[in-house]
């Protein structure tokens, strides 16, 4: 029989015959005493009741165990840790991608709605009964989601948990008001909207957006003294510009102290800056001074030092972040692992014990992967993992295996001629001289598109008819992919970002050729592609791989800044609408000192006739969409005040606020994101400074790799274990493995784990030393693991990680 | 006999009978014999002539190490050491204020010429004839210097220097030209003149300025690169940007590839933003997703990839020079102790070689303090300094040396009475409840002025009067002044710089006051004054004081930067005026899309007639004051593009290149502006939080303190030894203390030596594991130490330091 058959749990847990009375403390595992209702089979004599008991209660282990590493990897407080029988149902439901998917569906959806709500985008417009009831079955789903959470936290510590209260008051605020809708049948003044989003930041899959939301709360403090500082400055010049220039009636920007700091305030974002001053500098070319004293304090100092502040902030709250997700993580796993390990032998966790947490940590995932990532984790080579060894399990999860390749090239086995052919291919599309060529072909390519673009005249309609050009350069893209596809192999091809790149375009390209032939008009599409290529050239340097790289590196987070960034505007959109739809149109507006941009009218200019057409009525608030972009503009800041003008006049002085308060929030945003990007490449840079290697050769990025070196007779023994032990059924994988061995001919076979290198090994090799001291600590206060892991989380350095789901 | 009185240098320099054929070799000392011309006398019998020459070669010996030690200060480059007599003369004569004060009035005179040459300012405009001539006197001025540059560095190092050289050359340019003007009596195209500033940024006292060239240019190449990758992304836009929307005819922005290149370019800066994309816009709403594409890319993007790249590149460059001018210091240090030594006693410099050395390093110095600056270099106690004490040299010798005062408050010594009088007075200012009633008064007086300003009407004309309540605050201001001096006592009152700051406000407000009263309307005055007292409610914040206090420390370094600044702007106005003098005016520029700018016209809107006022004709290159004026206004971006279409329309399309060029310019220097800004405060507050102590304590900033004891005995010692073997007169500050030690009855006194903390102070201790693996590095490379040093200054990372002057 194969070892640790009939090994008993050194904990168990959610006892069926014991729960309600055997609850486990807070950190779930090692302050009790075992319960001993499993009856312990003597060996030899095996009881089919006891044996089955006892596989039951291993079965439980390994689930509480995935559990356990699951709250590590999302970063799940312990608190929240289902505590028993019930509460594990509850949670089971609530933890799968089908219930997240409805989590965020539901999200969406109300946040869609206002596509269609009252000021509705005109060809999405619903009656407001459809749109109501719509709401309400959203918020029905929502409010079922809530139970369930509540069945799975218990109502104590439901309510200690604040996001979820709010969200509660919310979904009540939300569901009376919808009701109000349905019976009133119009829809009235509602503000509230603006909460909506909260329902999509509490998803588990917009994660990234509440660490955001939380960077961003983290730097206010510090934001908000230097706007402080900003806005005294302001106030003060205010006054001087008030004084100094009143007096002079062709002057409007400081005409009264609340036109004073109006101006101040928008030429703060520059956007009315020649102006502004031309009216006092036409009179005395002195005054000048007042504004460039102004500029220079508050837009060079000041303002940089805002995102000297928040850089400052933000690089340290990626550290504390980084540190505590580390220590949560191991404190998941030493929490695994006491669920893993047997009363006989409680100091290491065995091959059957570990497939069994895999099975319901990744049920996907092969026995054969499961046995290769049980050897990746065993550095030592006994046959058991110890826990030093089971802390590197969240580095070897996202492991994919391959077994290494025994030849160099794909076309190695291929017959003489064959493989003289694809040999000289694939020379040729490594040489150097093949790459520069196709450079100085793209090079051609773009010279051409230029040039023939400049050619064209306005007058010339566009003919359907393509460039001979375009089919001559696609053409030789073709031939390239062609010959790099079989001079590399396909899959080695594929490996590389650039190469997957180039053949996307090229494909896409030809695509658009196709449907052009069949009359399609894929115009645009065309257009847009042809340039693209052109970016292949900024292969040629160093320096552009890295920028490239990183960026794709911080696309994801860049996304998530992006989905912030739309919440806010959705909440301001829906602020902006209520308060702000209709009240602009051409021709309004008339006693601004804006009034040139909305007007358009024929106007007589000397004896010239000629349509003024200003476009600015366009930026309105009149539905969801119309918003964004007007919000958009208002980012942008440049003119921003026309817009914030145009508003004010039809409407109330105190409409400056919402646009003020606007660009405020999003100062901050985009300072966070500017700081973001600095310190993603500042970081990057000082990693590869530090290291003293290319952080990417053009092929070599391999991330991270691990070797596995498996031997026949140990294949076939797992193979063995995992048929007859363990009666699991599914064992292609593993037999595929063993038919491998025996044709290779070989005694053992070396399997290659890859991962894409994250920014967590950075930081990880970054903070070196560091991490060991953290380690130090951790485990010096580790005696009362609890206390300490929860103050550590509920420190306010720290919070960055309280998220709980 | 005095110690050391017959000890013979071991190092002769500069010998007059030996001078040609005893040239030192590069390194200037150590590596030759020394020659023995020099009759040694026999102890007890002294030879007056023998004496006499040994004097002269030790003063000699004096003059050469400090000038070393000015080097090393300075960071010369040894390799311009003065290598004879001829050459010392020279160098004498070119290294003192006098001369640098000649370089820098030239300097600055032939700038200011530009306000008076042709396109000039109104009430400056001189006759040709007199400029020119004046220009040819500065240019004599500046060869006469050239020459004794040349007499000092010798032909072969001159023209080795390249700064110099790009000197002549220009200097040659501009005497010709200066010469033809002064013939043809009228004004050419001179766009040389924008070469003017080389002649102010050579001079000594502009390092600083040289120190930010440099560092701009070293940024540059990463700056480029990206630079490039924004204007690549720039032109596949532009592209895009003609073929899809060029056929909307009310678009004139994409009308043409070139329109749609420049379009771009001005949307980069966001000035056009959101009228370029309006008539798109208007035609099709979805069309605002290649503007949000194109400025997420570029603007928030790229633009902040720049930044990201500068601020790296720079913290780089910041920590390489410090090493190198570490290095550099420390080589000096090691020269200069070479030659203070003695041949009998080659470990050590005695109190009579350095107050020789002194004496020639700062003249100005008194006997007290040279033998203080002594007393604490001598950390072992012995009676010489040891080269690892004089390494310490540059820390001490900024040191304001003065007596620990005995008492604690000034007023101990006076009578019972005033002394409780002033006690009170002292612990009232110092309680807190002073401290915050002072802010209370200084709020109220805040929202006095903003509520009393925004009460003042329009219509109702400024009195003369002063408002009572102004007198009220500023009583109030004057009896706290009043009160802290005398409680404080003047000395510790303004040793803080709060303090001064309150003082001098008060003051200024009181005369302001004064000259209202003699009716000399200093109206602005106080106008401008009022406010800055509320800057006084910024101590209440930490965050504040350190910002304020930084601001304070960056000053220095941001005047230097504002000059760099400056003198781009002056190159960028000379070339302005040259081509674009005089080409706008009111009402020009009708055919150019920025026309209505430009107008000042009765314009009939419907049915009402108003005068439509386009200011934009002041920003025109007409002189240099309204250029740079103009050149402010580019810098700050918005708008921009007005004048440069204004210009354009009034010359050609190529204009359009200065303009572009000079938003690239400030670009670069604006970002390193702002990765200055950010290193600063970065560091800064990286370097509190590794000391763990906040930086600056209201009143605890005290800088950098050394505490040096002298007893009596050595006191008299001192002065026996100054006044009998050194035979120097000047001697009442060592005289003043052996008074005040007797009248003390102490047999000791303390002496406290105080200097304010440097930027480099700082960075000793950020950097401190490091500097000791430089220094390692140095000593071990040092045994060769000529050549590693060039090649350590020769290498293009330390070039940072290559400043010769």
């Amino acid at each position: 029989m194969a070892d640790g058959d009939d090994d008993v749990p050194l904990i168990l847990t959610w006892d069926d015959t014991s729960s309600g009375l055997l609850e486990e403390d807070e950190n779930g595992a090692g302050n009790y005493d075992v319960v001993n209702n499993v009856v312990i089979p003597t060996p030899g004599a095996p009881d089919p009741r006891a044996q089955n008991s006892l596989r039951q209660s291993w079965e439980m282990n390994y689930q509480e165990a995935a559990i356990y590493l699951q709250e590590g990897e999302n970063n799940d407080k312990f608190f929240t840790h289902p505590r028993n029988a019930h509460a594990l149902s509850a949670y089971l439901f609530a933890h799968n991608h089908l219930f997240y998917v409805m989590e965020l569906l539901t999200a969406v959806l109300l946040m869609l709605l206002s596509l269609s709500e009252a000021p509705a985008v005109p060809f999405l417009r619903l009656d407001v009964y459809v749109h109501a009831t719509l709401e309400l079955l959203a918020l029905v789903i929502v409010a079922f989601e809530l139970c369930m959470k509540l069945r799975w936290l218990g109502f104590h510590t439901f309510i200690r948990h604040k996001r979820t209260m709010v969200k509660t008051c919310v979904l009540f605020i939300q569901f009376i008001e919808a009701i109000v809708v349905l019976v009133r049948q119009t829809s009235h003044l509602r503000v509230t909207r603006a909460l909506r989003p909260i329902f999509l930041v509490d998803c588990r899959y917009c994660g990234a957006v509440r660490r955001n939301l939380r960077q961003i709360f983290q730097s206010l403090p510090p934001f908000i003294d230097i706007l402080l500082l900003l806005l005294f400055f302001m106030v003060i010049f205010a006054i001087l510009g008030f004084c100094l220039f009143s007096a002079n009636t062709a002057d409007p920007y400081f005409s009264t102290l609340e036109n004073s700091i109006v101006s101040l305030f928008v030429l703060l974002t520059t956007a009315n800056f020649p102006d502004v001053m031309m009216p006092a500098y036409s009179k005395n070319r002195w005054s000048c001074i007042f504004f460039i004293v102004y500029l220079s304090i508050e837009l060079y100092f000041i303002m940089n030092l805002l995102l000297a502040v928040v850089f400052d902030t933000f690089n340290g709250v990626e550290k504390m972040k980084f540190k505590s997700l580390l220590l949560h993580k191991r404190s998941a796993v030493e929490h695994a692992f006491q669920l893993l390990v047997s009363r006989q032998r409680p100091d290491g966790v065995c091959l059957k014990q570990f497939d069994g947490l895999m099975r319901f940590y990744r049920p996907r995932m092969t026995a054969r992967d499961r046995f290769l990532t049980f050897k990746a984790l065993n550095h030592s080579g006994a046959t058991m993992l110890s826990l030093q060894d089971f802390y590197k399990f969240y580095e070897v999860i996202g492991l994919k295996w391959k077994a290494r390749r025994s030849g160099e090239h794909w076309f190695d086995d291929l017959p003489r001629t064959a493989f003289l052919i694809f040999k000289g291919i694939n020379l040729l599309v490594k040489s150097k001289a093949f790459q520069y060529a196709m450079y100085l072909v793209v090079a051609i390519n773009g010279i051409w598109i230029l040039v023939e673009t400049n050619m064209l005249n306005v007058g010339v309609s566009w003919t359907r008819a393509v460039p001979w050009s375009y089919i001559i350069f696609l053409t030789i893209y073709g031939i390239e992919v062609l010959l790099k596809i079989t001079g590399l192999g396909p899959l080695t091809y594929f490996s590389s970002g650039w190469n997957l790149f180039d053949f996307s375009v090229t494909v896409f390209a030809f695509l658009g050729l196709i449907a052009l032939a069949f009359d399609m008009e894929p115009f645009y599409f065309i257009v847009v592609l042809r340039p693209f290529q052109l970016l292949r050239l900024f292969k040629i340097k160093q320096r552009y791989r890295n920028v490239l790289d990183t960026m794709f590196e911080l696309f994801p987070r860049m996304a998530s800044l992006g989905l912030t960034l739309i919440i806010f505007y959705y909440s301001f959109a829906i602020v902006g609408m209520e308060f702000f739809a209709d009240v602009v149109y051409p021709n309004c507006c008339n006693t601004s000192t804006v009034a040139d941009s909305y007007r358009q009218i024929n106007v007589t200019i000397g004896n010239r006739t000629v349509l003024e057409e200003g476009y600015y009525y366009l930026n309105n608030f009149n539905n969801i969409l119309s918003s964004f972009v007007t919000l958009f503009e208002l980012t942008v800041v440049n003119n921003w005040y026309i817009t914030m003008e145009g508003v004010t006049s039809q409407t109330t002085h105190w409409s400056r606020l919402y646009f003020m308060t606007f660009y405020i929030v999003t100062m901050v945003v985009m300072t966070i994101i500017v700081a973001f990007i600095l310190d993603a490449f500042v970081f990057r840079m000082n990693y590869s400074r530090k290291n003293r290697e290319p952080l990417d050769d053009p092929e070599d990025e391999k991330g991270i790799v691990f070797e596995t070196e498996v031997s026949q007779t140990e294949a076939l023994q797992t193979l063995d274990l995992y048929k007859h032990t363990l009666g699991i059924t599914n064992l292609s994988s593993l037999q595929d493995m063993c038919v491998a061995l025996e044709r290779s001919g070989h005694s053992s076979l070396v399997f290659l784990g890859r991962r894409s290198r994250t920014k967590s090994d950075l930081s990880m090799k970054m903070y070196e030393e560091e991490i060991q001291e953290w380690y130090e600590e951790y485990s010096r206060t580790n005696l009362e693991p609890d206390e300490t892991f929860h103050r550590e989380l509920d420190s306010p350095e720290a919070s960055a990680t309280n998220s709980i789901n």
